[in-house]
């Protein structure tokens, strides 16, 4: 098991701790995914001129809407590798099918020539 | 294209009108995906104990982190996605390589019979 560890990232510059199981190198990418956000939302007039606690629930939102489009996309991809997987089956029943009628004919052909 | 429609959800206890082109459905399911993690970490007195601000940042990481998992998910199934079309692209080549065989076995075959 992984050893849990004490990360130190800065949001929105604060200074969070962070303890768990994930490397520091991934903790600070998700800090560094959310400061992009707050630096992309901070160009908007509108956005700026909520309260910080309206702010801090409209990033919440707009993070969880890029988890749930990756979420859809993980359930387009795994419709995609279902039918990868019939099309896999077909083609080796294909092929088996292909295989044993060569031999019966290879037989046969020997057959003849003798 | 689609009409720009105005959506109320409820996140914490408060109200936010959520402007854009994404379906109330939809906007509701990740309200709602919020509101649980919210209930979830009040239940943990470190977070409780913690400023508001620093409990929205909280949020935050922790729906970044969701996010982050599904995008690694996405990396593997594409990953698998290119493994099976190289196996459909091997398949097929064996499957023509067979039928091509076949085909001229069927040929001698009836010459032989001649």
């Amino acid at each position: 098991m992984a050893t849990k560890t004490d990360t130190e990232v800065i949001i929105g510059g604060k200074v969070f701790t962070l303890s768990g199981y994930e490397s520091e190198e991934y903790l600070q990418k998700v800090a560094l995914y959310i400061n992009n956000k707050v630096a992309e939302y901070n160009k908007i007039d509108g956005f700026r001129r909520q309260s910080l606690d309206t702010q801090g629930v409209l990033l919440q939102l707009n993070i969880a809407d890029d988890f749930f489009k990756a979420k859809k996309q993980v359930a387009l991809l795994e419709e995609d590798i279902q039918k990868k997987e019939q099309e896999i089956y077909d083609l080796k029943h294909e092929l088996i099918s292909c295989q044993i009628k060569m031999e019966t004919m290879e037989k046969e052909f020997k057959q003849l020539k003798k």
